[in-house]
């Protein structure tokens, strides 16, 4: 069936379910909408950034090191001056622990994550990767893979770069992989893949153990294809049984593909935005080299923070006690979104949404050719939610159905308010449709 | 007279100045030597680090903002948080007055300026600069001006993204602008030109009013020519009455050539290295379009480290009082350098070194042709000097006279011996090479 039959045999179903005649609803509707607008309500729910107390958990961590004023650790004579450009080894430990990576495979950064994949790509661009034959700017043509919905800053990076985009549709255990692995076998101008992989944003899948082993032994064309491993909610889990994502490293080397993926990750979510510690996996290979360059860039990260970092949370153990107490804050913030969602919009079969089990995102689509009036409503109404059309590469959603919820920053009362607008704007832009 | 024929001129001097057999005066020297070498000495005299008793001075600084665990500022709602590209509105108030430009000018960044400077390179190879015809990849040749001796991480940077470096003689009052201005009005291919403009590493000098003046009105055959200026010791005063620095982005101004330079520092000297603050400052036209461009490579900079520094020092007088207290540690160190080398080598017109009002080195020159071999034998009795030939592009001192001494980092004790021991070492390679 085509789209627009699709649409119309959803329209059918809602209409069945609705039970009254479609322009009376559309006029309660307006009505609470009118209301809504009247408010003048200011609520931003467009960025998956912490609330407040989520910030007041690691205040503590900010009297360290000042509180015991020790500067030193077993490999690291003062932390406060130059050198180790790779980061405290102490530090390292600990957060190869977190990604399940060896020591001598992880680089620590400053505070993003993204500035590291970001310069990943330009050094690929200026100089290549371990095994490339050339810089990618020699290349007529750059391309990388881009399962979507997925990350709008990935995307803009590729923009940035000239690195021309394919979309792939991601599924509920992964991207299509055999859409993936036909296209990276086929055409070497295909140089990587953007994943984020666990409580993927937005839709908080995690990809299967299966996909992670396909992912690892495909055949590429391009033999310097990187997948780029944005594992941005490793520890970031909403339940008591969290997702379990398979050692995507590990499956590489198994694979014989041991130089294939970089792990991206940070702490920008487990302490603070802009104040974390960035972190990148990958091969002996890879790391040796991008230190190498890395030392080039700059003397060394901010190690003090690193340090700071350590004396917080001692242990892996300490991380994951600290995401129990964010996981305190968000699920009920995730439970009302979804509570929400359902109470309005369930069995209407005009929107669906993800119940994600970790993250950042509520992931929300609505009948096709839908999504950008309806966010258009709720910005005319006072709130904000992420473009739609921002999680697909070029902006550009093929349906116009997904929307991005980012449940965390608003205060409960806002985000029930946002959130009831949400549902009355996509019913009204829904049977507006239907009676166009 | 060439080179040769100075050398020997010098050495008949030096001989005169002896008054004993040279054969005798090696012996003696040489029994010092092996006394020094017998000792066992580790000691790094390489790089510009901060001493204990320097990184002591900023502790007090890590008690904020943890201290009164105040996290809003007049102009952000939570410095916790994402956001603010270019750094916290307070700190670059406070950072620009130290830099002498507008708050439109000025961004801050994480921890280095080394990495702001690498970042700006590696933009304009690949996307161009504000004005650039095109990106500077697509040319067949980028070149540098490099006054030298200079810094070596500059000079690597340009190794890295193979861009030609052109060696320009650094005289007591800034670079040979008779040269730099013949060369930059004629080659196009001359994109840049670095300098460390105050307190220079490692010569010391600061450039004259007219130097500055020439730089900013010279004609540049390159439209988008761009001057890097390190200003890495703005602040970093010896003596109480330090050397004035003409404000070049003013003087570009005037000249109708406003866009031409790129200012860079960091607070790495001023509290601790690699938990500092980096800025850079510009032309609104320049910091638009790198705020635009590093938006897609991070969020936001770690307001909470700015914030930190802005509550330490309060004001521009906070920090003139913090870097006398540097003067108070460091002066000392640079006068028992200067002593003694004045003591050993004084008067036998085999050495000259400089005495500069600030900064972090002392530059060393040894008879033509000598530098190397007396880095390599400290070397051998325990002492690392940098490398000979460091402080010029290609590690290829065209004399190979210059030694770059660092003399902040050991205790007084360890200074002395360092010190005592190079100015032996350069006696007997002297000699040695006069008695070859």
């Amino acid at each position: 069936m085509d789209l627009l039959g699709q649409y119309r045999c959803l329209m059918e179903q809602y209409l069945k379910t609705l039970k009254e005649d479609p322009k009376s609803r559309l006029s309660v509707l307006e009505k609470e909408y009118d209301e809504f607008r009247a408010r003048g309500l200011k609520l931003d729910m467009s960025r998956g950034k912490p609330c407040k107390e989520q910030l007041d958990l690691s205040v503590e961590m900010l009297a360290y090191p000042y509180k015991d004023k020790n500067f030193k650790t077993d490999s690291c004579a003062d932390v406060r001056n130059y050198g180790m450009v790779d980061g405290l080894p102490e530090a390292k430990e600990l957060f190869a622990k977190m990604l399940e990576v060896g020591t001598n495979e992880i680089i620590l950064g400053n505070n993003s994550s993204l500035s590291m994949m970001y310069d990943t790509i330009s050094r690929a661009m200026t100089f290549g990767l371990y095994g490339s034959p050339e810089p990618w700017c020699r290349l007529p043509k750059v391309k990388f893979l881009c399962p979507s919905p997925g990350y709008d800053r990935h995307f803009a990076i590729c923009e940035l770069f000239n690195i021309e985009m394919i979309t792939i549709d991601l599924k509920d255990d992964g991207p299509d992989m055999d859409t993936v692995e036909k296209l990276a076998a086929e055409d070497d101008s295909i140089k990587g893949m953007w994943c984020t992989p666990k409580y993927s944003n937005p839709t908080g899948i995690t990809y299967s153990d299966e996909v992670v082993d396909r992912l690892a032994a495909m055949s590429t064309a391009a033999k310097d294809f990187r997948i780029f491993w944005d594992n941005a909610y490793a520890v970031h889990h909403l339940t008591d049984r969290p997702d379990r994502l398979k050692n995507i490293l590990e499956a590489c080397k198994k694979a014989g593909n041991p130089d294939r993926v970089f792990i991206f990750a940070s702490t920008s979510k487990i302490t603070f935005p802009g104040s974390g510690v960035a972190m990148m996996a990958a091969s002996e290979n890879n790391i040796s080299l991008i230190k190498k360059q890395l030392g080039i860039r700059t003397i060394c990260p901010d190690k003090i923070n690193q340090l700071r970092h350590l004396l917080f949370f001692r242990d892996i153990d300490g991380i994951e006690r600290h995401m129990k107490k964010h996981a305190a804050i968000l699920k009920p913030k995730f439970d009302m979104v979804i509570g929400i969602l359902e109470s309005r919009l369930g069995g209407k079969n005009i929107a669906s949404w993800s119940k994600p089990n970790g993250g950042y995102f509520i992931s929300f689509d609505t009948l096709p050719g839908c999504a950008s009036a309806v966010v258009k409503m709720a910005g005319e109404a006072g709130v904000v939610f992420t473009p739609a059309g921002a999680t697909y590469p070029y902006h550009k959603d093929p349906q116009d159905r997904n929307i991005r919820i980012a449940p965390t920053l608003p205060p409960a009362d806002e985000l029930r308010t946002a959130m009831e607008l949400l549902c009355i704007c996509t019913e009204i832009v829904s049977i507006r449709k239907l009676l166009a």
